[in-house]
């Protein structure tokens, strides 16, 4: 049975066939988001830090923790990551207590990340690149933690799924040269969108279906992308997310703050058996009928919690 | 390639793995509905007239017509069935121009159904009981139409899907002794209520690929079973119709006027390349754009499928 397992300081989790679908909060990523880059740069975490107790109320199952940042002072990443990455990793994990993914195209910044995470965290990412599988295997080795793999390789990102196929196994197949067993390779098949390849959506269930089946590896994706440049995105998704876990998908990077994805995971996850007595699934109904009357998310998602963790349920009754 | 041909009197709509997925709309059914059968009882045909336009509105492929009723006048629906079925369907084909289910347990009431109907309609159901062999294989043969198969037998509804597999190859074993072709069998492996049975989703998805792969036929359930007792269970039918898509379903009996459901659905076409361009995909989204905005959902699939329509469209735009 293929069982990757993360772990912070405190908490276990498994990424599997049988578990419960892993949301991995993709929020804490300055790519693209030109206010949080620049709050770093001036030394503000203050959205970081929400950012991590909101997916972490939201349901996230682990955090992303991108630091691909472009300041202003230093455009050089390779001095700017590896330091912001630690900085980060110290902050979050001060905060939250479920595994990190520590996620970067610097591979000193990904070390610099191994050397701040508690725990073992998930290392975001290795391609089938020469030079990435020559620099950040050994990592995952010496540091025994898994590793995502993404099927592109020098040749850029194929089109056609055998291709991607072909990557990840090769990858799946040069991490056990290393030493790295199967089970802590994760494949991201590349999650093309719809609106730009029609067949984007067959390819990915098809991919992530051979991956389980012939290479017994676990399988993410930006479950996001699926949907770029098309009205109506949540709804997509909100497709898509359950369709690609029916296809034996087993964990996404995602917007965890989203209650439109996130309910069609939990649906999900009922679905697949994923959930003892439907016991999240009437919870998350609980946040549903508050987001409905106006609450948001974030806040909805905290009342439940607290609701539901023993002294504050209790007091609560009471009240 | 397996295509269940099916006609009203000038459309032809195809079930089949690479066409989009077929709803059949279940609303025109008394069961469970006293209001309604007391309307029927007292020759008040009105809320069938309005659940065959605002389902055809919505977006059904197909319509389901059921005459189960008992009146307090006369209990005996062998009697009361059959001109009631006749009755209904030469209503619902006056009005809409879709092809159409005849859904009843009383043989008698089946074949009214096929003398009154035009086109090609399908016949639902038959089981793997004996008796219902004998009597609706030859009735589908004498018509040269389609028919539901239901999975249970005459030892019931097996809670082992191996038994359900079992039952619905006997029937498609028993159709072919008949002259009925694998193509034409449209088999409903019954849908268990998840609350009751917690691997029910699991089962459904896993009998559908195989009833795909191994027997070749389409299938269709009644959606909503897989929720009933739950809370929340549209979200619960949301995730449940893309994820038995995603294994193979290729229809489903099921309420068209759900908007949750039908979004689910529109998006599970565009995901599995079924919507040329997104243009179903588009379309709903202007749909959707109005019933945030307060209307109706039936008004607003009806202003839509008008503004899309030649003279209609054009017409709205100059206004």
């Amino acid at each position: 049975m293929t069982r990757t397992v993360i772990e912070s300081k405190t908490k276990t989790i498994t990424i599997g066939f049988d578990e419960p679908f892993c949301v991995i909060g993709e929020r804490i990523n300055p790519t693209g988001r030109k206010k949080l880059a620049a709050e770093l740069e001036a030394g503000d975490f203050s959205t970081v830090e929400m950012d991590a107790l909101n997916q972490v109320a939201c349901g996230a199952t682990m955090l992303d923790i991108n630091a691909g940042v472009v300041y202003n002072s230093n455009p050089n990443p390779n001095e700017t990551e590896p330091p912001l990455m630690t900085k980060m990793i110290e902050l979050v994990q001060g905060l939250v207590d479920i595994p990190l993914c520590i996620d970067s195209s610097v591979a000193a910044a990904l070390e610099a990340g191994l050397q701040a995470c508690e725990g073992r965290p998930l290392l975001n990412s290795v391609t089938g690149e020469e030079e990435k599988l020559e620099l950040i295997l050994p990592l995952a080795k010496k540091y025994n933690v898994p590793v995502v793999a993404i099927s592109n390789d020098d040749t850029g990102i194929s089109e056609d799924p055998e291709v991607r196929f072909a990557v990840a196994k090769k990858i799946v197949e040069r991490a056990a040269d290393f030493g790295i067993p199967a089970h802590d390779i994760v494949v991201d098949p590349l999650v093309m969108p719809i609106g730009a390849m029609a067949g984007a959506g067959q390819q990915v269930f098809t991919l992530v279906r051979r991956l389980r089946n012939e290479l017994g590896v676990n399988t993410t994706c930006g479950a996001s992308n699926i949907s770029f440049g098309l009205p109506h995105r949540h709804g997509i998704n909100a497709a898509f997310l359950p369709m690609a876990i029916a296809s034996g998908m087993t964990s996404a990077i995602m917007n965890p703050l989203r209650p439109v994805e996130m309910e069609a995971i939990k649906a999900a996850n009922l679905l697949m058996n994923h959930d003892a007595h439907g016991a999240e699934w009437i919870k998350f109904g609980r946040v549903l009928d508050a987001v409905e009357q106006g609450t948001a998310f974030p806040e909805a998602s905290k009342a439940a919690n607290a609701a539901g963790s023993g002294r504050g349920g209790r007091r609560r009754r009471r009240g």
